[in-house]
């Protein structure tokens, strides 16, 4: 593990009296379209981070795997960091061979892991996830692979280096749903999750109530570019399933395999019996369930037909819902309505202020 | 302002290895409906607050119209402050004269203060709260006046004084509105709210599209202790105006006073009219909406027909709901169903938990 002192930024030449800020570096590995919005994002929010969370930040790393391992120890030019803009900071950026060396050049403050996702095993993502940690790194991810298959050697590991492990935009994009359990509803007992998690499904399903069979209605939303090329992920129920066991795994504490998910995708629904339940009130979604009982959790993922009265029948498109049944609180709710890519961008965004105010309690005193 | 360390507790006897317990004198200021559930709570969760947040408690002073002044510094029996055991703890205490004397005898950390609304000045809880924060205690409120009418004055003695001034229960019952802006989502800037956050209104336009009149509606809902004797606070809107003006005050960060929000209540509804809307899939609702332009923020409370087919028009009973559209989540809607007196005591006690994780921070390496 290495440990380094946080240096001042040369741009950082806005510093309230107020708030003394500090610049993390900041590592980016996926540059698809969630890291490319987060850099956006950044750039936008530069002030307000700087003015009321006394953050400064410059991106010295980015790695994908068709730019490689490119540092530049000063800082990219973040605002050039777009499509006609990255090939001139990639001419001038230092190229390395690998994850160590640019951990050990671009030297993070924050990995920000935003790769696609491994269903199976998780990995790399998981195996860069640690790395960073080990180098001393907090790691932010939009990847639900390393939560459902690693989430507690990962916040262990992060614990015992220090460092933050957070994931805020593996579910429901961006929205707070893990720092609401972590931050907001201390000493809470969950007892049930629902929750409709898939967008993907939700768009088939309207367009099959709408007067079209699932595969016209998949195929419009291919061609709208909302389902995936290969769409059995979505369509089979396998990013729900991700979800739901993202969720059991860290809000309930329970450590859930997707393979004990009892999962059910939107295959076998004829456009008739969606739309007779449509006509009905009881427009079909597909499900997530998680029950407690005792130390074990029950989960499904299963198309359900979900009545008009209850905010889960209203729920379509991108939009997403999951309501929390807890001993307190006896039904919690968060409706995330029309997310778009920034949504997901903020939710890392989120999670690197919550790190950088976490390490800021540990280390306070030594501020620049 | 006296600053005082925190003892051990002498009932401390379960600190595991992990999680060293610090021990806080609370004064219950009120003693109906949410501080006793707060103490029902604080017996429940004790032994997870001692194992999981390192804190350990016990209840110095108590005060209300009818107990007076009631101090115990060892401690009162929490069990038994109930209706049975409360007459004999009240013989074993010490009652002193005013609140200066309660609070140098009973010695504070934590105040939590759950008297009645005064609409118009907010006092004399104000004054309470100021002096419990320049005692040196935390001050926890369920009580709207603090908020509406003093919520900057209050917010900058407590930063000044380095103590925390925390409020989840006054709206949305207990459920995580506050915090979750605070903890969560940092960097959000917030265009609009709405809500219905009335449950007296949600039930009387219930019975009415039940066949009832306005005026028997309202009578049933009084004699099943829903509505009170005088029912005009809720009825003309004046609950609903005070809990958006305190969202506005806190969340938007703008100064907005009850008088300048735009205020209609239900009264001029009549049956037929809340019957015919109901029949048309668009029922009557009383909507709260503030929406910013600029520095600014127009602020109204008024019935509103709402559609079945959006979330807000499903809110009954004591259910209640708000959605806040910013920049970068579109629309993120809040539900909180059913809630019991129970949840309103959870606010509090999520605020306490708070209180004692940034205290902590402050006085990292003087715990007991």
């Amino acid at each position: 593990m290495t440990q380094r002192a946080t240096e001042p930024c040369p741009s950082s030449c806005y510093t309230p009296a107020s708030v003394k800020s500090r610049c993390f570096n900041l590592c980016l590995l996926g540059f698809g379209n969630v890291n490319r919005a987060l850099v956006e994002l950044l750039c936008s929010k530069r002030a307000e981070m700087r003015e009321h969370h006394g953050i400064d930040w410059r991106i010295t790393g980015i790695a994908s795997r068709r730019l490689g391992w490119l540092v530049k120890p000063d800082g990219f030019d973040a605002a050039a960091l777009n499509i006609e803009g990255l090939a001139g900071e990639k001419v001038s950026a230092q190229a390395v061979e690998n994850l160590a060396g640019w951990l050990n050049t671009a030297q993070p403050n924050v990995l920000f892991e935003a790769t696609s996702l491994n269903v199976e095993t998780g990995e790399p993502a998981i195996s860069r996830i640690r790395a960073a940690l080990n180098h001393g790194a907090h790691a932010i991810t939009a990847n639900k692979g390393p939560i459902v298959h690693a989430y507690r050697d990962l916040r262990d590991l992060a614990a015992l280096l220090g460092r933050c492990f957070l994931f805020e935009s593996t579910v429901m994009d961006g929205a707070p749903v893990f720092s609401l359990f972590r931050e907001s509803l201390p000493a809470v007992n969950v007892s049930r999750i629902t929750g409709i998690l898939n967008s993907t499904t939700n768009i088939v399903l309207t367009g099959m109530e709408q007067g079209l069979g699932f595969e016209q209605s998949l195929r419009k939303a291919q061609d709208l570019g909302i389902a995936e090329t290969d769409p059995s992920y979505d369509i089979d129920g396998w990013d729900a399933t991700m979800k739901l066991t993202a969720l059991v795994n860290v809000i309930l504490d329970v450590p859930l395999r997707p393979q004990q998910v009892q999962r059910e995708g939107i295959r076998a629904l004829t456009g008739d019996k969606v739309r007779r339940a449509r006509a009905d009130g009881q427009p079909y979604k597909l499900v997530c369930r998680a029950e407690r009982h005792g130390d074990e959790v029950h989960a499904c993922v299963k198309p359900e037909q979900v009545p008009l009265t209850d905010p889960l029948g209203l729920v379509s498109g991108t939009s997403s819902i999951v309501r929390f049944e807890t001993d307190v609180l006896p039904g919690f709710t968060l409706t995330e309505e029309n997310p778009g890519v920034e949504t997901t961008a903020y939710g890392m965004l989120s999670d690197f202020i919550h790190a950088a105010k976490v390490s800021d309690h540990w280390t306070s005193g030594t501020r620049s």
